[in-house]
């Protein structure tokens, strides 16, 4: 007899992004697929430091078992971090994740049933849908354009849906790189208390703002304690590190930890005393500036190759900070159906269709510009430019 | 509105241990609470000069992203390992997690369905019960003696519970300290093969025998690919660094690993890279040569307190390897009752209830002499003994 899989399994789709992750190493290959950071810019010398030191003041209590909660002394650092953003809280409101994403599939256990609905932006981050398919929630799409999620109708769509939970990317969002306004997040903060739902804030790119004025977290309006906050240090930092936070407040914060000792006891405490040592160092502000400017560069790169080289029909987002722009294409277009032809010219993006809740618009794809060169940007928008032009048009 | 919480979070039992671990840390309580290893035996400087050699070495590398499965050449490493313990596999085989328990839960969600039933252990790890709670699993208590499962009688408990799942800790188990026969391991694999259920071998202990034959992981039995074996690096290196892994075959090898990219991408990748380092230099054969001596004569002290001290009517294991030995008093006797008394007087220890599926034995628990000298554990003992003594006996 052969073992069976859980219901929920054939809920997950199967991600485009972990299967082109292979060819995404090749040198050959100018990748606009990958969400990944800018490896070259990892401070890597900072790191090594900060090992150095973890391994010599604190020795072998940096690698005993320790709270699920995470290492005190970075919960107190990041509680002051979430000051200088604009949501102060209390280090005992914060509970350190491996990544940010780990804290979205804990709220997702703890706070979901299957059937719940659940409001997210549309398109929105891929592997997000996949932890909600995982739990067998029903997601909704909520209206959004390059402001975010449009707020004009959403009490409506609240009202009728009656979700348990709104999941949101608040800044240079992933898929489209844009940006919820501050009425906006308002609003949302406002209609979660008044409707009782879960808001999760993910936050993973918000400190790489390049234009444009900063906006407070939606966290800074939360007057009821319904906004879930997450942050990583994988976009500001690096990612192999593991080290995210989630920010939860009264009664769901005790759940929330509870789950945390359930699915693996604590994260990498090492993990989390080098990054702490590192951060105490006072250098990541510098580090972070350096990232912004890189990225705006590889922005500006691939914002005047689009410009120069893209067919008519075409249009792109122009995000003030993150790693990705949003390329949307004539009607009929299928992104999905045109990704071999890019990759047989060495070109690869993600399909827009993977970042909708329900695979619904086929003519739109990602871009991510953080890890390539302005020349193998250009060089890279040249040839997609060109496969676009050649591609059939469905009616 | 308050937000509501998941049903199955009513099914999980609070944690007595992750109640008592800040008392843990106190140095004038003598704690056989904790399943800590022995701090003072990690291998603190050959770690840091294994971080040391990572970031000379790999530099950059090995703070990106990386496969969801783990670092290739620890795969490889851990796959040879396997062989060492009688059950070799391939590397492809191999996912890394964090410690062993995320693959416990990753097993539970990717193949469980609520009201499934499980067999366990009676009594049976505390935290895998919880594991199971969550995802709503049916707790089957599997008669258990000083050999582990017992076998006789297993196919008809089969046959009338139609188990998804069997969970088992084949050596020094944890609470009990036992280790399942080779005889057994045969059985239960065989079954597993006839009846279609799935078995997770949890491993954490093995390498810890100071005493007796070593016996081949079931999963050396395992001709059909039901058997998922879990191990970690937690009690032969550290704990801090979260460094597990599961083998698993066939069919659910995808399944895992789509629940792994799910949960939070990876795990540390820096971690997986510095165990690596350090196991390449082959000086974990000595380090856990150092841990097994310790423990033999940890275990000698308080096997020797216990038989001085404890009144009579009271029994209990003599594991020939691992960290915990279990200690039965008198029917009767109520020992979350006595926890009180006994840690009012400085000694700390788990109630043997937190450890049956349904909570129905009282006059049992849980000593582990991993953390305390010898001295320190026969003050502990004389003084546990004391209280003992001193119980009421419910009728």
């Amino acid at each position: 007899m052969q073992p069976r899989f859980a219901a929920s399994m054939s809920c997950i789709r199967p991600s485009f992004v972990s299967s082109i992750l292979g060819a995404a190493g090749n040198p050959n290959i100018i990748s606009f697929a990958g969400g990944f950071p800018a490896t070259e810019l990892f401070p890597v010398e900072d790191l090594r430091l900060a090992a150095e030191e973890v391994f010599r003041s604190q020795g072998a209590s940096a690698l005993q078992y320790g709270p699920s909660v995470g290492y005190q002394p970075l919960r107190e650092w990041l509680a002051e971090e979430m000051g200088r953003r604009g949501a102060p809280c209390s280090a005992d409101n914060i509970v350190l994740t491996s990544g940010a994403q780990q804290g979205l599939d804990l709220a997702a256990r703890a706070f979901l049933e299957p059937g719940d609905a659940v409001l997210v932006e549309s398109p929105t981050y891929l592997t997000v849908i996949r932890v909600l398919q995982a739990v067998q929630a029903r997601l909704v799409a909520a209206p959004t354009d390059e402001h975010g999620i449009v707020t004009d109708g959403l009490e409506e769509l609240i009202q009728r849906e009656r979700p348990r939970l709104l999941y949101t990317i608040t800044n240079f969002q992933n898929p489209m790189g844009v940006t919820l306004t501050e009425a906006r997040r308002r609003r949302i903060a406002e209609l979660a208390s008044r409707y009782g739902f879960i808001v999760i804030e993910d936050d993973p790119y918000g400190q790489l703002r390049y234009a444009g004025t900063p906006v407070k977290p939606l966290k800074a309006f939360d007057q009821s304690g319904h906004v879930i906050y997450a942050g990583t240090l994988s976009k500001i930092v690096a990612p192999g590190m593991r080290v995210g936070w989630s920010v939860i407040d009264g009664s769901m914060l005790e759940a929330f930890i509870t789950w945390k000792q359930v699915v693996d006891t604590m994260s990498s405490s090492l993990d989390q005393r080098i990054a702490h040592a590192y951060l105490q160092t006072g250098k990541n502000p510098a580090q972070v500036e350096k990232i912004r400017a890189t990225y705006q560069q590889r922005f500006e790169a691939m914002a005047g190759a689009l410009e120069r080289y893209m067919p008519e029909g075409f249009s792109w987002t122009r995000p003030e900070g993150g790693m990705f722009l949003w390329v949307t294409g004539p009607r009929g277009l299928d992104t999905s159906a045109m990704v071999q032809a890019a990759s047989q010219r060495g070109v690869l993006y993600v399909p827009g269709e993977d970042f909708f809740p329900l695979g619904e618009e086929k003519n739109s794809l990602r871009l991510s510009f953080s890890t390539s060169s302005p020349q193998r940007i250009e060089e890279g928008v040249r040839i997609l430019a060109d496969v676009c032009r050649q591609q059939p048009l469905s009616s």
